[in-house]
């Protein structure tokens, strides 16, 4: 794979059949991260061009650190790696849908997912694991 | 509720009993929507800090339109509500994941989700739906 191909508009978008993934100012997509057995969404991170390019290729999930400035292929550090299954792009391809097996846990506060809070009507959070 | 409590940063912010929400530059955070029933991941979109006050209030998905520049409650022209089950928050309160009852299709395009689409490793998109 070489460059990906513009973004085009409105309805020929939704309905293209070639990658014309629209990054944001940045340079960057958000990609979202399911776990492909269990149906749960582990976390949000974002790619840049090189990033999403390498997660096609390799097929390990790789994303861009905005605080470090740099390529992170998921788990490099932790062994915490997610093997990408699928990936899905939305209508107007500016979100992508990772559905991935996850080795070990795939926040780095050492739990399963990054969403283990739940928003209560007052506004707390109550913690589900 | 009245006004959101500043973020916290590292830790704190992960362990936080209080919701703390981290807006980008824009005053915007992303709300990943999955189906409560089916799990299936529905649509990525955004929130200002009204859109969530609504959202928390009234228990029906309420967005911030960047296109149109206003809040957008999920379903008002086209019927296809979002009636929130739970709103989870991830470890450094940055994106949003809202459990939803969707009525009708999700996407603009009529289909179930957003993500009707497979990346193919050639870089061509397969339809799923």
């Amino acid at each position: 794979m070489t460059d990906f191909q513009p973004p085009l508009s409105g309805s020929a978008q939704d309905e293209a059949k070639e990658l014309r993934p629209k990054f944001n100012s940045d340079g960057l997509i958000p990609a979202v991260a399911q776990d492909s057995a269990t149906g749960d969404v582990l976390m949000m991170a974002w790619m840049n061009e090189e990033a999403l390019r390498q997660t096609i290729e390799t097929g390990e999930a790789t994303y861009f650190s905005r605080s470090r400035g740099k390529l992170w292929r998921k788990g490099e550090t932790s062994g915490n790696t997610q093997t990408v299954n699928d990936i899905l792009i939305d209508c107007d391809q500016d979100t992508l849908l990772l559905k991935v097996t996850q080795k070990g846990p795939a926040c780095h506060t050492d739990r399963k997912s990054c969403f283990y809070r739940t928003v209560t009507s007052g506004g707390a959070l109550s913690f589900a694991e």
